[in-house]
C-alpha cells in the first residue's frame, strides 16, 4: 500500500488508549515526516506473565506506525526492588526478558528492527544522570514525590526513601533515553504529569504521555506473580493455560469484574484486528510486517464467519452453533445479555491464548541459549532448598542459631556479598 | 622528644571533645603503630568565617597526633544547596576554601603534609557510589532518614527529598574516603549514629565518631554569614575585627550566653596551649611542627605572666594591672565573679584574633593566585548590581514585568543554563 499519512500513523499510535497527554507534539513530528521515539519500561524481576500482552499489543501499534520503541529493562530498579537478588541474577533476568519480548513480537508478526532494548545500568549510574537526580532531589518536595508515586509505589507504614526517588528517575529516563513520548498504564498518570512538570525545570523538554487503560488479571484482580492462579506464564503448556483460564473468575452476565473479557478487549481483539489488517495489506509504515512471523497468524475468527468479524466463539451446532462478533462491544453485550456463556467464552479465550503462546514455546524449545538463560534467571527453588539442607548437615550453625539458620540474620540488609546461588524465596513479583 | 606513645596520641586526638563514639577502634589502630585516618567535611558555599577556627583547632590536634586528615570539600552538596550557583562558581569556591584552610593551618604552625583535600565530585558521582546510594535508599525508611537529619537539615514545611539523602551520603563518604573516624560538631550526632547503623548493612565497616561541643557565634547565636555582625571573615582587617567584637553580646557576669567566652575556650586557649607545648618541644608525632609557621606563634600570654598561664588579659596598672589565667575555668570564674570586665575581655580577644588573622591576610596579600580566585569565588555583588541596572537601561523589561525584573521568574527552578556571571543574591550561607 501507499506510504501512510501522518494522520493514519497518529491514529494507529493513539487508538485504544485511555488517555493521551501532549499528542500535538507527536503529530508535529509525524507532520515533519519524522519517526517519533517512544519509551516503555519494565523491571526484569519475576517471570513475565501473559498480562504483558496488553502493553506489547499496543507497542505493536507503535512499531507498525514507524515509531522507534525503546524498551527500558530497568535492571538497577530490579536490583533495588529486591536487594537480596545479586546483580548477576538481575543480568540473567534482563536477558530472559529480551528473549521473551522478542519472541512475543515475532508471534505478533511485528518487525523488531525499530525496537531497541536499553538496560537502565547503561546510563542510570553515570555522572550526568546522578547529578540530575541530585538536582531533582534538591528541587522536588517529599510531598510532591509522594503524591506522584501514590498509585505505583507500594504504600506501606514505613516507606523507604527509594519510593520518593522513582518519579524523578522515571522522568530523567525520558531525557536520557532521548524519546518523544513515554507509554504506560494509566496508573502511571501522576508519574507522567510529574515528569511533564519537572523535566522543564532541569532545562529539558516536556514529553508526551500515552496511557493504556488498566486491565485486570485473569483472576479478576491485578495479574500478579504472587498469585499463581492469576498468572499464566508465557511458557505454560496448553493444559496449564486452559486449566488456569477455567479457574478464572468470570461470572455469567457480570461484565464489570471480568478478567477474561478484559483480556479479549485489550489483547485478543487487537491482535485479531492486526492480523486481519495485515491480511488486507494494511501494514501502514512497515512493508516488512508479517515477514518472519512465528505461528499461524490467523485472527481469532472461526470458519465461515461473516466479513467484519474480529472474534468468534465456537459452539457445537446442538448448542446453537458458533457466534461471531464484529467488535468487543458486541462480545460484551452478548455476555451481559447472557447470550454468551462463561464456559464458551473461556474455551474461546483458552484456544486463542494457546495458539498465541505456541510459537513462543516453540522458539524457547528451539533456543539452547534462551533455555540456559532461563535456568540461570529463575533457578528451581526446590533444588536450592535441597542444597541448603545438605549444607546444614556439614556445617551446623553455631549454638543457639540453629532455629534461624535458613533466615538471614538481618532480612532487611542488602546482601553485598551474596553468593551467585539464589535463595529459595528470591523470584520477586514485579 | 621521643616518639609519642599510643596513649599520648589518643589523648591528643580526643581531648576537649564533647563525645567520642567507638574510641576503642582508634586506640587499636594506634596500638598497632598505625596512623588513623579521619574525615571532616565542609560545603564550599559562603566565605568561611572565624567560627571555622573551632573545628580547625581540633583538627590541628589530629594532625599533631599523626592522623591522616581528609578534608572533604563537598562541592556537589554546595551546588545542590543553591542550584542557582553554577558548578563553575562552586569550583572557584572550592579553591578558595583550600587556600584559606591551608593558610589557617600555617598560622597554627601545623604541618599539612598529612592533610588531604578531597572534592566530593571526585567520587560522589561515580557508578559505585551511586549504586550504594540507591541501595541505602532501598534500605532506609523516610522516618529514619528524617530523624537522622533532624538537627542538621533545615526543618521546613515543605521539605525537599535531598534532605532525606544527606545522612546516607554522609555515611557513604566515610567508606569512599576510606577513613577510620569522622569528626564534626555534636549537632551531627544523629547523622553519625545513622552511619554506624547503616554502613555495616552495606557490608562496610562501622566508623568511630568524634564530636566537638557546639560553640555559639560571637554575637551569641550560631555564627552565620547571614548576620554580618556575628561573622568575622578570615580576611577582615584589624579595625573591622575589633569593631565586630566590640559589638558582640557579652554581658557582665553572664557566662552562659557568651560567644566571646566560648571563643576563648574553643579556640584561643587551645591555640595558646598548642604554642606553649611546642615551645617546650612537646610536638608529639610530628617533628616538623612549627616549621614554616606564619605569624609570631606567641601564645596569648602577656609579659611577666607566671608559669602555667594560658591566657592573659591586659589592663593598665591604674585599673589593677593585667590578669593571667592558667585555664579556661579561671577565665570563666573571673568573668562570672565580675572580676573580669567584658570590655577588657573583648580587647584581649580582639588582640588575639587580630594576631591570628594577620599572617592569613598577609598570605592572601602575597598570593596573586588566591586573590584571583577570591574575585571569581565571591564576585562583588555591587559591581554586579550596577551591571544589571545598566542592562535594564538598554533592555527594558516587557510591560508589567518591570517591578520584578531583578527577581528570577521562578526562584525555585534550577538554572541549568545560568550564565557564568553571578546574580547579586548568590553568595550563599553555608
Amino acid at each position: 500500500m501507499a506510504e501512510a499519512t501522518a494522520e493514519q500513523k497518529y491514529h494507529l499510535i493513539t487508538r485504544r488508549l485511555q488517555e493521551v497527554l501532549g499528542g500535538e507534539s507527536i503529530k508535529a513530528i509525524l507532520d515533519q515526516g519524522k519517526a517519533p521515539k517512544a519509551y516503555w519500561g519494565t523491571a526484569p524481576t519475576g517471570r513475565p506473565h501473559v498480562g504483558y500482552f496488553v502493553a506489547l499489543t499496543k507497542i505493536a501499534d507503535f512499531l507498525r506506525a514507524g515509531v522507534v520503541v525503546k524498551v527500558l529493562l530497568a535492571d538497577v530498579h530490579a536490583f533495588l526492588d529486591n536487594l537480596k537478588a545479586p546483580l548477576e541474577l538481575v543480568a540473567h533476568r534482563t536477558q530472559y526478558y529480551k528473549h521473551l519480548l522478542l519472541a512475543v513480537f515475532h508471534t505478533l508478526g511485528i518487525p523488531t528492527s525499530k525496537l531497541i532494548f536499553v538496560e537502565g545500568s547503561s546510563y542510570q549510574l553515570t555522572k550526568e544522570y546522578n547529578l540530575d537526580n541530585y538536582k531533582l532531589c534538591a528541587t522536588v518536595t517529599e510531598h510532591d514525590a509522594k503524591k506522584a508515586g501514590a498509585e505505583v509505589v507500594k504504600q506501606v507504614d514505613s516507606p523507604l526513601i527509594s519510593g520518593l526517588l522513582y518519579p524523578g528517575l522515571q522522568a530523567l529516563d525520558e531525557q536520557y533515553l532521548d524519546v518523544d513520548f513515554q507509554f504506560g498504564g494509566v496508573d502511571q498518570r501522576k508519574i507522567f504529569t510529574f515528569a511533564e512538570l519537572y523535566l522543564p525545570k532541569l532545562g529539558y523538554a516536556k514529553r508526551a504521555h500515552l496511557m493504556n487503560a488498566m486491565v485486570p488479571g485473569l483472576a479478576g484482580g491485578k495479574m500478579s506473580s504472587s498469585d499463581p492462579d492469576s498468572k499464566i506464564d508465557f511458557l505454560d503448556p496448553p493444559d496449564a493455560v486452559r486449566k488456569k483460564i477455567k479457574k478464572a473468575f468470570c461470572e455469567e452476565g457480570n461484565i464489570t469484574e471480568n478478567g477474561i473479557l478484559a483480556f479479549v478487549k485489550a489483547v485478543l481483539i487487537p491482535i485479531s484486528e492486526l492480523r486481519i489488517e495485515r491480511a488486507r495489506g494494511e501494514t501502514l509504515a512497515d512493508d516488512e510486517e508479517g515477514q518472519g512471523a512465528t505461528g499461524n497468524q490467523r485472527p481469532f475468527v472461526g470458519e465461515g464467519a461473516p466479513e467484519g468479524t474480529v472474534f468468534s466463539v465456537y459452539r457445537d451446532e446442538k448448542f446453537g452453533g458458533s457466534s461471531h462478533y464484529a467488535s468487543f462491544e458486541e462480545v460484551e453485550k452478548a455476555f451481559a445479555d447472557k447470550e454468551l456463556h462463561p464456559k464458551d467464552l473461556k474455551t474461546a479465550v483458552g484456544d486463542a491464548l494457546v495458539s498465541l503462546l505456541e510459537p513462543i514455546r516453540k522458539t524457547f524449545d528451539e533456543s539452547e541459549e534462551w533455555q540456559k538463560i532461563e535456568k540461570l534467571a529463575y533457578p528451581d527453588p526446590n533444588a536450592d532448598k535441597k542444597k541448603k539442607k545438605k549444607e546444614k548437615v556439614y556445617h551446623p550453625p553455631p549454638p543457639g542459631k540453629g532455629k534461624n539458620a535458613n533466615v538471614p540474620a538481618d532480612a532487611t540488609a542488602p546482601d553485598a556479598a551474596a553468593p551467585a546461588e539464589v535463595p529459595a524465596s528470591t523470584p520477586a513479583d514485579p
